[in-house]
């Protein structure tokens, strides 16, 4: 075994993550935002909105693309509950309010971004995937070994799960250009805090070291 | 905390839980048995369809009712992959050659039994589910802590989760005439080896329990 | 990856596991039996100390040297409390009254297999180290994929092991002649429960399977 | 429940611990530094150690006595692998080169808050304590609800426990000012981060509220 974070991927044993890239907190009319009007959402998520329609989302799209393209396994979670009523999440996102319903349009991913053919969505209830999911069991079963971690929140789901992701012996990406959250200030925070835990690398970058790979 | 299994339960921390009770294994036309001519499914599985549909499934029918009434959390679990070609399944399930895809007829819980409104299933791709499935933190978040199990095989998935979650802390009620496996002898020898862990008591036992409580 | 359990130990991914072969169980002086006068020990437990010290912990001790002269890694638990009170077991393990005090003479690995140099032990509290301990993720550190497992009781401690071990992705062998349990027909009945989880062999198969490797 | 973070401690159902306060990363002689002149240790690592020593120990020392005389059960975790050579260290501690051996001088919590009587010490191999070990289920077992948090470094392991604690549904309080990480801005900056995750308090105020509840 390698000891370095800086190894490329190997298809065969690499998977891409996109962490709540969901309508509830991407999508203007998402219900993240439900209660601010359209000037209050303008002055605390204009910057956030501007980022994501113009740069992260298509950045997502070519990583997206860049994997399915060279056989890496595609995987999705997003905030939702197992149930209506949420009694199933955990008690912080009770505490915080947080109730995406079972089957909900908010707890879908992104059309842009949406799954296709049998890739595997994982509903999650608490901030890190890796706390509330069975994901490490599944990523056990696919003989996944490299992780590639793109969403939003950078400082919060995001970060959350690349810290336990390394702790459980994945080499993780982080495609820095394709992670977001509500400024630009707390974005290169924990962009700085997290170096330590992952590869950081952007999506041109990643996409151009999948493409000099031959194909799986 | 009383330091005993035999503690009758309480409606407002407790949960009933069907283990595979799904077309794949409870049905004569389901996958498990589709290699099977008639003649071989009754000559290997006479006795476990006969006792199923004269009393496992009408005995889980009155406990499902009865823990309905009292308020009692009714959840399901089972085989079903997160795919349609089941890599996400565990090794163990590849090695056997179990793939249920996911949304097949398989996966399903068999009509009589159905879930109804908001009652939560969790798809498992090995025996225990509590090794395959985060139940463990979905019971933690309604607040469980006394567990009763339903479902087959008796001394396979039913066996494994009452020694997971029996470990994990829960106090297991084991309804054992609505458990079953393919013979009476298999079905005995489970009930005797797992006596140690978990609380035994028959289905009228149990209803009877939980009717001489107040509603919650 | 070959679809099958019956494949034979790769040195280098492989570990042996050695179950509760501790003073508390495994010695006529050992906590368990101390509430029984010596001829309530011959009684109950004569056919147990004589399988034990006549078979089962030779055949331990050899499949021990073969695995250490492989280069196998060995691994023990034991019932042991990580307080002298026991507050942090299981629940099941205060019901049942099982208290092996941190640090006591019950909680150590019998010396006649007792580890040596750098091998570890893991201090359990419940019946399935998968529940209890961190071995999981110890066995990934480890690199192990392989799991070979001897010790006792092989219908309680035994049997949780290996049903956790196989969910999680194990190849497990277990070995059947060094595993014991309180009578000869509840380790027959346990071997045949199990056979569907694990490869069974005896320590002398295990034994000439390691020999015919090439020294890792 | 009441749906809050604000909720002061219950002496019954809470727990303290101590992250990494050990001579490793806490004594000037410990094996973080041993690569650092004098020089080079004071100008890396002078603030540090001056706010560790000036602040930071003594208000753990005041902590920890409030605790113990409230009942409160006291817990610590330290860097340590189960092996002198540390191959059960996570992927992540082999790349970083972390190895602390098993019975080390530098695995000890230091003296000025070192256990005593039947405290529990949890040695880990990853950053998160959440991860690498059992405390999960310790904590469980224990009955606890609202676990305290201090210990270091701010934005590392303890910023990852308490991440990892909130989404397992424990109330998390940090002492603020018994955590502490290399910088004064790094700190700062976790602090606010993960302010959402948990109950900010000084160790002034935790006391003050220990101390006007009766005693347990």
């Amino acid at each position: 075994m390698t000891l370095t974070r800086d190894l490329a991927l190997d298809p065969a044993v690499s998977a891409l993550l996109f962490i709540d890239v969901q309508n509830f907190s991407c999508h203007r009319e998402g219900g993240e935002f439900k209660h601010l009007s359209p000037q209050e959402l303008e002055q605390t998520c204009g910057w956030y909105f501007k980022e994501l329609e113009t740069s992260v989302v298509p950045n997502m799209q070519a990583v997206q693309a860049a994997c399915r393209e060279a056989g890496i396994e595609v995987l999705y979670t997003t905030i939702e509950s197992l149930t209506l009523d949420g009694r199933d999440r955990s008690l912080d996102y009770k505490i915080t309010g947080f109730n995406v319903p079972k089957g909900s349009w908010d707890g879908k991913v992104i059309d842009a971004i949406a799954p296709i053919g049998d890739e595997i969505n994982l509903p999650k209830g608490s901030s890190s995937v890796f706390i509330s999911t069975n994901i490490d069991y599944i990523l056990r079963n696919l003989g996944v070994k490299q992780l590639v971690l793109c969403g939003m929140l950078t400082d919060q789901c995001v970060e959350s799960a690349i810290r336990d992701a390394c702790d459980l012996g994945y080499l993780v990406t982080q495609v820095t250009d394709a992670c977001l959250t509500l400024t630009p200030e707390r974005h290169d925070q924990s962009i700085k805090t997290i170096k330590g835990y992952c590869r950081q690398i952007t999506s041109a970058q990643l996409i151009e070291e999948i493409g000099s790979k031959p194909t799986a």
